[in-house]
């Protein structure tokens, strides 16, 4: 049960958004510049990056959502991010985007400098600065949402259909005008 | 060196966010909401509580930046920083304030739930939904800020003085109107 009053019945950051909208609103703005704003990732492989940092940060509320808006954007859909879920090295996605997740792992853990070796890696499959840039402020950001969400101790929705429902609204409309 | 090639002189996410304006203006729009827009915790307490949780992130130009701009608007100034980022403890805070770092300290470590006990604590000393809502997304917003000056290895300014001249143009213009 969420450590603070929520007076709607909706699940995870949902649920702690529309309780507080003057915060709702630049977390909104955020999340859309770095995940749909034209960049130097498409949107599902920047979902991606955002649903494997929250599977790292043992959040399910926010890897079960991203990973759905991911899954609606990539081809391979639920089964490419299951595969990306459970281990990179051997999902079927491109070796640059395979080392800009290796980079999003380590960006999770203790706050440091990435290692120069997996900036290297990165940077020999063919990721330039913005990428490696957009791909170490997304899995920061969901340092953050991650926080937020398990923190204040959450719910799940009750089914996780929810979080397809959630892709649909996202897809169509964006963060800033989900509901 | 940063990991990326910074076109500026600027410091920290000061030289990323000149880089970068496209993700700097909601990173700002954010910091803006949590710190200085009208809320249940002081400019002063929520700018503490973003320098607690930088030191604690051992990112010391935000721990530096945001300590100057505490010290800036907090009666005790750079002395009571200087305790609190020492130990909270033997701090001369408020019991509130301190039962609030602690909830702070918790939220960056691993992520999971605040432990129900400092929680209480805080409730014990009169702290609110909003109050505790606040924290732990300020805590949370800083386990973002701070892996991206950190995880970029980028530099720090060559004198402490830089902090405090930011302080000046922050306390008068706030973040979003800092330039």
């Amino acid at each position: 049960m969420p450590y603070i009053r929520i007076t709607n019945d909706l699940p995870g950051i949902s649920g702690l958004m529309v309780q507080r909208p003057d915060t709702a609103a630049p977390l909104n703005q955020l999340v859309e510049t770095l995940l749909r704003a034209p960049n130097s990732l498409s949107p599902g492989e920047r979902e991606l990056i955002a649903a494997y940092t929250s599977d790292l940060n043992e959040t399910p509320f926010c890897s079960g959502s991203h990973g759905a808006f991911a899954a609606a954007q990539l081809e391979g859909g639920h089964d490419l991010v299951k595969a990306v879920l459970h281990d990179p090295d051997e999902a079927p996605i491109t070796p640059r985007l395979r080392a800009l997740l290796r980079i999003a792992a380590e960006v999770r853990g203790p706050v440091s400098a990435v290692s120069p070796e997996a900036v290297a890696a990165a940077r020999a499959e063919g990721a330039d600065d913005d990428q490696i840039h957009d791909t170490v402020l997304i899995a920061a950001a969901f340092c953050m949402y991650n926080r937020y969400v398990s923190c204040l101790d959450t719910v799940l929705p009750a089914d996780s259909s929810y979080y397809d429902e959630g892709a649909r609204r996202i897809v169509e409309r964006g963060y800033t005008g989900a509901r």
